[in-house]
């Protein structure tokens, strides 16, 4: 592996802090990815780019910012890829999976506040994540009441933030909002970079992206199969890589990835064991580290095939149309395309419980388990709702509260077991 | 007292719990409110008021529907009021400040949900809120998300209910959308009353509405005078019973309590011993009958001067301009005095501070109990930057997160205690 120590001091990171990172996640990358059987041999790109998320990664970004591309980063599916890429600039998801620096984050914030949000403090306020660090601008956006108020706080910790605002609801006055809000970003990057954005550019754009969601849709269909060609921990990390790899050179690698499990499909070769219990997980987006869950469900002998999650699903479903012969219509075809996205900041959200029924057909599972994050407000409300509509229709439900840390998982396999044995 | 056995049967009252709960609030009011010392004569009028708050004032909001008023019942500030009298409806404010059916309530939400939406569901399911049940429209609002997402279920325990949208921020778009909403609101209460709602009669509820506020801000003046002329409790009690009474009357018996209080201040006369150490309390609204950290800080020994409250000052201040030549224009003005309320589900929400610190002058008080109902996002979330900003202006702050249960009592107390010690 290479030295990356300088370009991590040019970044400004503590270097003993990123190092204790380093090390925590290699192991937990190890012990719940590389012991991991059968996996498919395409997983090996994926591997590497992990291993060099830190590293080799953050150089090509940093080349690219040399070469004069600005980088954007951000925490939600609702920063449209498209009006990035149409502008010249590279999208990067930031770092929010994992407990860091908490002692810190507690006094800025409430104990009572969402796990997520809480990580990307913690990952700022202890100088770890390189995303963060090389970002030219981060932008942040009104979904939840824990992310809207915490960014008072935190656009004081990063000079170079901007905050989107977001519609509550799916009424024409939120489609407005939304389109007002869209277009003030793109003007924020085009004022950025100095270039004026051209239907072409976001045709363009819009073709990269739509091709990587089409990549991702392949990917979700082929885990219909039973036994399963992959592991719903490999495929989550797919989901989860989606936001920090080129997005083109993702493409191919991930369509190549399914090539392969096109065959092992065709031959019935698994990575899980023919008739293991399927599972939908639906619920809180988990970004890289965030495996607790996932882990457990797969030790307890269940697969799972589906993510009804912003990194997974939720958030990569639905083309955005490209046929609209001017900058505005390409730009309404972008708003069209988020506006579906059925996030639970917004109400109602019939829709979601509608898409996690046509997963579990679709993806032929035997029931779903719910991932709500300890204080996410409108996920572990709106569960009470999904889980009551999915019984009505006979499909089982498993409501668990969580969090980054792994002191309730004795509780969680306990209570993870028992649903898998009730599904089996 | 009459009897209202038969009106509460009407209303679809759960006789049992509800005579459990006026048991419950009739021993709080005499331990809280009438073992309090010196309190001005004109203090009788809402003693009677409150003892009557489920029998008499339901009986006169019956008559009123005989007569062909709609009621209208709503949780926030945020339902204009003077669109409710313009539109010849009556507004009251529904029950939120006790626990009620919490083991009912823990079956349909989280249990880590803020004890006010937690409230109004047990009041609901348990049956014993008069003015719920009395209530032709029950409005809820998109303010945060607990209330929300909490509405999603609400809406199926009440037919009747009609869901508001707000904005998050104070953006253009904000003020478009507020105007939208409010004259959706209006052309509700037209298709309710079947009446359309003239200039004139906007203009009537504003004056009635001014007036009610100017006598409360006439109240908040009053208590600058050292001794306080009048307890924080009986003061707040006054801003809960301005959402429950007639307007009119509620205003002539406020405005004639002033001229008491005028006298009180000119003699020196206090409720409260002189050189009492002074406290504001600021941040989640206290609905009856939520007195408890009101009545500790008393009992600590300092007067509260002044409620930075949604049920107090932050729900009060401002006008509505009723100068406007249209109707249009009436609205317009309607909407410009409630998009200045600084709820902490704005973001960012600056002037909240600046408020907080305004008030500590204006009423001499010596420093600010935060007050924050736990897991309340917006306001505990805020709380922090509101600390820190006071602290830098050399005000003394508290930052207290409690709920509805007496568990902490002795924990507050010491708190309080203490707080009161440094400060005075």
């Amino acid at each position: 592996m290479a030295d990356y120590t300088k370009m991590w001091t040019d970044l400004g990171l503590n270097l003993d802090n990123h190092d204790a990172l380093l090390a925590n996640l290699g192991g937990a990358y190890q012990s719940i990815f590389m012991t991991q059987e059968n996996r498919p041999a395409g997983m090996g790109y994926f591997d590497f780019v992990m291993s060099e998320a830190h590293g080799l990664r953050i150089q090509e970004l940093r080349e690219e910012q040399e070469a004069g591309r600005k980088i954007i980063g951000s925490f939600c599916v609702f920063v449209p890829e498209e009006i990035v890429l149409a502008a010249g600039c590279t999208s990067v998801g930031l770092c929010s999976g994992a407990d860091f620096a908490q002692e810190e984050v507690e006094k800025v914030l409430p104990r009572n506040t969402c796990s997520l949000i809480k990580s990307f403090f913690g990952f700022s306020l202890g100088k770890v994540c390189p995303y963060m660090e090389v970002s030219d601008l981060i932008v942040g956006e009104n979904t939840c009441d824990g992310k809207k108020k915490a960014f008072e706080t935190f656009k004081e910790m990063v000079p170079n933030f901007y905050q989107m605002d977001m519609p509550q609801n799916k009424a024409p006055m939120g489609r407005k909002l939304l389109t007002h809000e869209y277009k003030a970003f793109l003007a924020k990057l085009e004022e950025m970079t100095g270039k004026k954005i051209s239907k072409k550019d976001l045709q363009e754009g819009i073709a990269i992206v739509n091709a990587k969601r089409a990549a991702l849709s392949r990917l979700a269909i082929l885990r219909a199969a039973d036994p399963c060609p992959i592991s719903g921990l490999d495929a989550l990390l797919i989901n989860q890589i989606a936001f920090l790899d080129n997005p083109a050179r993702f493409t191919e690698k991930l369509n190549a990835l399914c090539d392969e499990l096109d065959v092992l499909v065709k031959e019935k070769k698994g990575a899980i064991a023919e008739k293991a219990p399927r599972v939908i997980i639906s619920g809180c987006p988990m970004a890289i580290p965030n495996w607790k869950v996932p882990a457990v469900i797969e030790a307890a002998g269940a697969v799972i095939v589906g993510e009804e999650s912003c990194i997974g699903e939720r958030g990569q479903r639905n083309a955005t149309d490209d046929s609209a012969e001017t900058l505005d219509g390409l730009i309404d075809a972008v708003v069209d395309r988020y506006f579906k996205i059925d996030c639970a900041v917004f109400t109602p959200n019939q829709e979601r419980v509608e898409h996690i029924k046509e997963m579990t057909k679709n993806y032929n599972a035997d029931g779903v388990i719910h991932y709500g994050l300890q204080f996410c407000q409108p996920y572990i409300m709106e569960s009470f709702s999904v889980e009551k509509t999915l019984e009505k229709d006979g499909i089982s439900v498993l409501r668990l509260e969580t969090d980054y840390s792994q002191e309730d998982m004795g509780q969680l396999s306990t209570r993870v077991e028992a649903f898998v044995e009730i599904i089996k």
